[in-house]
């Protein structure tokens, strides 16, 4: 029986491996194509692409896919949504990995913007496809005009002052500083959480989610985002370089806080694995005959970079 | 004659700056509070609130309201646009300041943001106002959901890569070369112009004009933009410091391209001149009984700061 059911998990990775991998082309492919028809200074459009196509696991714009799929099978409709999300996590990190922010020179194992180019073109970079989000959103041909207004409040609102930014400025703040659990909750969940809340509310909005529906939903993304928060934290200390992508231990070199930190390693997976459990309990109240978001909850709580 | 024509000159005088100080006084009240509302920490926001309160001319949201009063009275319906719009311009500052872009100390007679704090907060700040622009539109309580879209489609076009960031990078680039005419245009065109033209065109549809009025004005505005800023190169080679709240010279010392010094100062005026008569040719094709706009125009045209 444990090998029957071993070779049943084998099977379902392999279908949700090949879920992902498949919403991951779409949106490089949409990306790529959406943003290749700007007509830009060459420099400009080269920053541009190389940024974009640094590429990364795409996880939001696959949340948003997944939770609209849960409701929903015309995906047309949120893929300017998806692009735009991604676009909005890929200035973040742009503007993150700054001299003046978090100073990092690597990011996927290539190097950041301003390192390849140079500060001012990473800032506009940067300054470009925030605003790009809202423009894609905003001209798309697939969503009416309510539904791209409830796209962009969700964005606008996540990635704002009182959600992605100032996660980011308390982040900033808590380096060389030891924060309590409850601190470090509060900074992932505006740094983070919010940005896959919206990924995962604007999925279910989209894809025809009743009001409650759409509640449990986004408590799941926000247990989500925790639970992807401190899985980060758990690869920093035990991932390897080439896999991950970046210099391992470097939270640590910057003393930042982190979950394995302050309770220790066996306590953080102890929390995930709470954490995961209430998560599966929320989706359960949503009530949705789809498998495909809890699968992806165990690949993204258990990835190894 | 000519004492009594003086007479009237300075009376429509009165009356256009008073009209500039009203509606600079609204957007001034406006901003504060609608940002004063935001629950952040401490020190984001007082360097949030010490960004906003620096002034300036609000010249951008009072084009665009001056636009909207050409056809319609209910002013609330433009205030959010407005107030977008300025959050958007001054986010362009904050970060067009920081020492990787043009490394400006002073702004308005004031230490620029990252001088006064540090160039994180800086960066912070101008991608939270660049966000916050976006959210304020989709969650205005004034506009219906169409209005809120063509909004946002004209703002994130004008101040997006092919608009306002080509713009600063073709400017950057600009450095040390020496523009022709007509590439020196299209770099303000760019950087400022789409911003402007985006004031009269927001301002004009939500009043009610008809598309070839919108087209009339919105061409109206693309003179305006080159006068403004032919104004601005002229201020910088003849104005004073102490007026224009930023050291004289300072674009030769950067080595920019300015319209005197490619074409003579003489020279630079009569261009300006000329753009102010085709601005008016264009405004009269747009058949408005109300003047303000015009005044607005010669105002800013002439402006000594």
């Amino acid at each position: 029986m444990v090998i029957l059911n071993l070779i049943a998990w084998r099977k379902k990775n392999k279908v949700i491996h090949s879920y992902i991998e498949q919403k991951q082309k779409q949106i490089n492919q949409s990306l790529v194509r959406e943003l290749d028809q700007l007509e830009l200074p060459l420099d400009l459009k080269d920053a541009l692409l190389y940024a974009t196509k640094a590429g990364g696991k795409r996880l939001r714009p696959v949340l948003m896919m997944a939770s609209f799929e849960a409701f929903n099978h015309s995906i047309e409709k949120v893929l300017h949504p998806a692009l735009a999300l991604e676009m909005i996590h890929t200035y973040s990190l742009i503007h993150d990995d700054l001299p003046a922010m978090d100073d990092d020179d690597f990011r996927r194992g290539k190097h950041t913007l301003h390192k390849k180019y140079d500060e001012a073109t990473a800032i506009l970079i940067g300054d470009g496809l925030l605003t790009y989000a809202f423009q894609v959103v905003s001209n798309s041909d697939q969503l009416d005009a309510e539904e791209k207004v409830y796209v962009l409040q969700q964005l606008s609102q996540a990635s704002g002052f009182e959600g992605m930014i100032a996660g980011q400025h308390l982040d900033l703040q808590g380096e060389n500083q030891s924060l309590e659990e409850q601190e470090l909750n509060r900074v992932h969940q505006l740094k983070t959480g919010a940005l896959i809340r919206s990924a995962v509310k604007i999925g279910a909005y989209l894809g025809g989610a009743t009001p409650p529906q759409i509640e449990s939903m986004d408590q799941f993304a926000s247990y989500l985002g925790l639970i992807f928060q401190i899985q980060d934290d758990i690869l920093d200390v035990s991932g390897e370089m080439d896999v991950i992508g970046k210099p391992v231990g470097s939270d640590e070199e910057k003393n930042k806080s982190t979950y394995p930190q302050i309770m220790g390693l066996e306590q953080a997976i102890n929390m995930k694995e709470s954490y995961m459990n209430k998560a599966k309990e929320k989706y359960s109240e949503a009530n949705i005959n789809q498998p495909i978001l809890l699968e992806l909850l165990e690949v993204f709580g258990n990835r190894d970079a």
